[in-house]
């Protein structure tokens, strides 16, 4: 059984509230494990002098310097200057932190991050058992300083909190497209103002091999465009990451997902070359030679020196998706495999991996990999990250191995936040998982995946959806409440422009520059009402056939995964079809409908000048069709009126239409005026599945 | 006689045009020397593989950077991608480049700036005798890139162009807030883009010693509150603007100005200290003591090291607002004057002066200076800033002096682009010059003093304006019909969101901020109908004591100098109180009143929950009245009927009221609203001088 939120909120608020002290919906994500609110005892100021002390046992310079990164953070967030607030003696501060011991000097899997935090109106006291958990503390309060009539402040209150799973992490692939350090960084910030703890960091693919290598400098020499990461920056990044409580990860994805290797290296590769960057998406044959025993001596030295660079326990070697093509058509190779009795290329693979798990166990780390590695003969230490989904998870923790869900937290899907919010660890097959097995699953990963996201519009992809995956892996199971998470998330959503994430900002200079004008409030109602396709979406579209190359300055690549407009109207249509209707709905619904109705006229001479709005003429034909659907629709709902069968037939072969992706995106209102044709009719509205995939 | 540059577009057009070849108005600011555009001649596409080739002859190291450069920028006014665009071989670009010569090392005052720009259907030409003039050229070709139906494109033309004023610059004042190296560099990048050529680094005042000094680390140590330059910034910047055609020459304030200093070394100051850095704004007693060889031995070893970490010919010492109390109080100094057979003063800062003169040519720099070191006994190389107006120029001139021009381009006092662009080197005191003192007259300086700019609001306090002020410098001087600036200023504006200049995104989030909502369209409608009262206005208010560390995070700070909605408005009224009336046009005026008068109510229910936005509540409410009346006056004109004598006197009073400053900034529309109510009453309307400042 689920426990909404609001109940949960209800049975937490421990005082009586009159109107005027009616507790306020908490900015807070993810939600903590307990929140008691304290109405009518007053709010603590967070004025120019507020201070910050910290005990005198658990003063490490870490503590030290996690204060004075919140400090910085406090001041973004209140619009106050360098030299405001300050460090205070030992229990002197208005918030005064108090940790039992540092957290290891290179973070570890599962460290304690619980902490307890109690405001009053006149001090904040934060426990920690370790600063990783003060940490996470102060991103609570953070999250809790407002400005209210009294300048900011933040409530009182005692919230106890942990973590549900002890890995939560955002992978972001920077070999599709190049991620500049300052974007890594402004997404560091992110994370852990949602409390993440792994920045899993997918530095090698077909397209781009993204590190300075020493040992072997072909590697980023000839395979990155020189759009590389220098082992200066690797270091800055990977100290950036720990000052924020975040492990960081590398995927060095192998045999498979490696032609960026071959332009440097053919011969580590099972074909002839020689090799250029890859500049298409999709699966390519070069893999690379597993049966050579230079390909280990290279992963080796390879390893060795990343080993070193990477700090973190776990060494991720991909590992998915190799077609084969390369192996089946070396006569060596097939030899080999027939003089080892292997059966497939499965096997082969197996092979590879059991090899290189060696390698990376001698270089001291525990070795990770995609779906495909999980084979018997690999040690019980590695971790399985999932694409695939549960049931992978489920059969690798019942045979011993500790597993990660990506499946459903791939945000290059373009799903609303509320799919992502839906998938949980432990949903079919994990959920008859004994309680020993469960503890093999360690949380999850949200995926981006960089075919189609620059440094422009990544932010846009991956905020604020990844708040509420945060919140799947850090809250209570129970805390599932969808209209609790949007609401917290339209919140944390402004919140975090502060960071200097530009997912709100970029969108809007993006949209101006396809109109080159001044005036572009209709291309911003257009924007409203769309999604782009997902990734599979693009992939699909004969048309066009984007590469590296491809600028990302159309409107699919400016328009968000899904538009706070389009979930008001379509929670407006629910409300108004079931006949929970309120006073000014219809009247909200029919100014919705009249504005896209009259929006063609203004777009249209706005794309008349672009190219790159040429392609959304059709789109904007469709909305306009949708709002007139939407307003006669009303019209019969109005007189009291079955509209004619016809008509019907009509207007959903419209919204039938206008459901197919044009210019790569799709009109998430389609399926909301969908209901109201339908009311109109007199049928039931049929809830569709996301109208967003073209297959 | 001023030609309009209506006139001067219509003389050039070579063709005649149809209505739909009608030439638009060009993106170009500064506009340039001469245009000619070539209607119905085609347009040269700016495609994916767009390439640059530079003349065998004139490929230097310096012009394959600037391409670099403007490749990069290309890519991000496109919404490109890094491997996009190319370097062509000679003569196989679209943009094909040859300069006669390399730009000097370091760069010079009156070096070449000119180039000229042909474009055609195929391909563009610029042609430049140094890389100085390339570089000039490649923004004009910049600015000319839009998108159009055939994608990105550069209109057909031919341009010639160079600057009419070989210094043209702006002054940052880092020293009373201080600006973080990225914020200087995308200031960098804006002033590239409209051709400015002087970066002015105001470094040390009372307020901020900013520059690491290894020779006297105590300057930085103790008098910045960590907050410095270090010298591999200062080269990096030195470097940065070099890359784009801009100068730096560094500002150290003395012998006023220069408490800072003397928190880490109180023996240079003529008072007993100890110091502290100051916190408040204004001229304060701490001097130099110009009596003492010890000062001069030591500036000699300051200026010895500045003078090499600054590459600049010039070397700026402020010079300015010495009080002489602490000379007065010194009886030692007093002695000093007494036997030198000083009168005053100004004569003990002109010793001073003549003193550091000499030491700043032994280290093989020019002297520059504000109005103040005026004096006969320093040599003619020096060079005057004036900050006090063209009469200090013209006298200067005479005297053999040459000079600057700052008064009239201070951005801090918040004046209309409008204002600053009326203000030219040539006009009164100094028209009448010979031609021989008018070479005198090197050309002009904003200066953003920096009391009242953070990181967060300075972009919007020197842009779009700034662009105003470099048409200035660079157009020929009958290049001054307002209406042409703005509409061109406008579309620069948003031009200039591709360097990361937070003019325009800093607003919205800081706007959000003072709310903390999502819906702050009532806070947008109020702000957009005021502008900030000017630096002696923020001084002046003896309620508030705005210090170094009072946060800008009120509306007065995220308020811009001027709105487009404000200037919009006052233009209809003007025209429609003319009889210049058009279709639509009294709509719009009643459309906007009727918005404003309404707007009190939701802006109220902001404010409330808001300890920021409870000081704007008067303004909302005058607003909210002036609507009111604005509605009213109109009511009597479209009856054709007088209004009466009270009514009249009772509105204007409100008007007056309306346009004192209150939460230090004043409505911008109360005076054509003034107008309205005038002529409602039968009146010519008043033009009033700007209602902005306090005094």
């Amino acid at each position: 059984m689920r426990i909404g939120w609001a109940l949960l909120m209800t049975v937490m608020v421990m005082a009586s509230t009159t109107a005027e002290q009616e507790p306020q919906l908490l900015r807070l994500m993810p939600w903590p494990e307990s929140v008691k609110t304290v109405p009518g005892s007053g709010r603590l100021i967070v004025g120019n002098s507020f201070s910050v002390s910290v005990s005198a046992g658990g003063a490490n310079p870490q503590l030290r310097r996690a204060v004075a990164i919140f400090l910085d953070d406090l001041r973004r967030h209140t619009g106050s200057l360098p030299l405001d607030f300050a460090f205070a003696e030992t229990g002197k501060g208005q918030l005064q932190i108090s940790v039992d011991r540092a957290s290891k000097q290179v973070q570890e899997l599962g460290e304690d991050e619980s902490y307890s935090l109690e405001v009053t109106a006149s001090a904040a006291i934060l426990k920690a058992p370790s600063t990783l958990g003060a940490m996470r503390g102060l991103q609570t309060f953070l999250q809790l300083a407002q400005i209210t009539p009294q300048g900011f402040s933040v409530p009182t209150l005692v919230i106890q909190d942990k973590p549900r799973f002890p890995w939560r992490g955002l992978m972001i692939d920077s070999s599709r497209h190049f991620t500049p350090i300052d974007v890594v960084k402004r997404n560091l910030d992110g994370m852990a103002a949602v409390k993440l703890n792994v920045f899993h960091w997918h530095l090698s693919d077909n397209q781009g091999f993204r590190v300075e290598s020493r040992r072997f400098p072909k590697l980023h020499e000839m395979g990155s465009d020189g759009l590389y990461y220098t082992q200066e920056q690797v270091r800055e990044i990977v100290s950036y990451a720990r000052d924020r409580g975040i492990r960081v990860v590398p995927e060095f994805d192998m045999p498979g997902h490696s032609t960026s290797w071959f332009v440097g290296y053919p011969d580590l590769s099972s074909g002839p070359g020689p090799y250029s960057i890859e500049r298409k998406w999709g699966v390519f044959d070069p893999a690379m030679d597993p049966t050579r025993e230079s390909t280990y001596k290279f992963l080796d030295e390879f390893i060795g020196e990343m080993a070193k660079l990477f700090s973190d326990e776990f060494f991720h070697i991909g590992g998915d998706e190799v077609n084969g093509k390369q192996w089946d058509a070396n006569a060596r190779i097939q030899q080999f495999m027939h003089s080892h009795s292997m059966k497939n290329n499965a096997d082969l693979q197996a092979y590879f991996n059991e090899r290189v798990q060696k390698i990376v166990a001698k270089h001291g780390k525990i070795m990770e990999g995609w779906d495909e590695i999980l084979h018997p003969d690999l040690p019980k230490s590695i971790v399985i990250q999932s694409w695939r989904g549960q049931k992978s998870l489920a059969d690798a923790a019942q045979q011993g191995y500790r597993g990660l869900l990506s499946s459903g937290y791939y945000l290059d899907h373009m799903d609303p936040a509320s799919a992502h919010y839906a998938v949980d660890p432990f949903t079919g097959p994990t959920a008859g998982l004994s309680d020993t097995d469960k503890q093999k699953i360690l949380g999850g990963e949200a995926c981006m995946w960089a075919e189609y996201v620059s440094p422009e519009n990544i932010d846009s992809r991956i905020w604020p959806r990844m708040a509420a995956i945060a919140e799947r892996l850090w809250s209570p199971q129970n805390v599932t409440d969808v209209g609790s998470m949007y609401a917290r998330i339209d919140k944390i959503n402004s919140w975090l422009d502060a960071y200097g994430l530009t997912h709100n900002t970029a969108r809007m200079l993006m949209l101006k520059r396809t109109a080159d004008a001044e005036e572009v409030s209709s291309l911003h109602t257009l924007a409203d009402a769309v999604v782009p396709v997902g990734i599979d979406g693009r992939y699909d579209l004969p048309s066009v056939k984007p590469t590296a190359l491809t600028p990302m300055n159309r409107l699919v690549d400016a328009a968000p995964p899904e538009t706070v407009k389009g979930r008001q109207f379509a929670a407006l249509v629910d409300a108004f079809v079931s006949g929970k209707i309120k006073p000014g709905m219809e009247a909200e619904i029919r100014s919705t409908l009249t504005q896209w109705r009259d929006n063609d006229i203004h777009f249209r001479a706005l794309a008349e000048n672009s190219a790159l709005l040429q392609e959304a003429l059709p789109v904007s034909r469709d909305l306009s069709a949708l709002g007139q659907a939407g307003l006669e629709a009303l019209d019969y709902l109005d007189r009291a009126e079955k509209a004619p069968e016809d008509w019907k037939t009509q207007q959903l072969a419209l919204t039938q239409a206008a459901m197919q992706p044009k210019a790569e995106v799709v009109l998430i209102v389609a399926a909301p005026i969908q209901k109201l044709i339908q009311a109109s009719a007199g049928e039931a509205p049929t809830n569709l599945p996301s109208p967003k995939r073209a297959d």
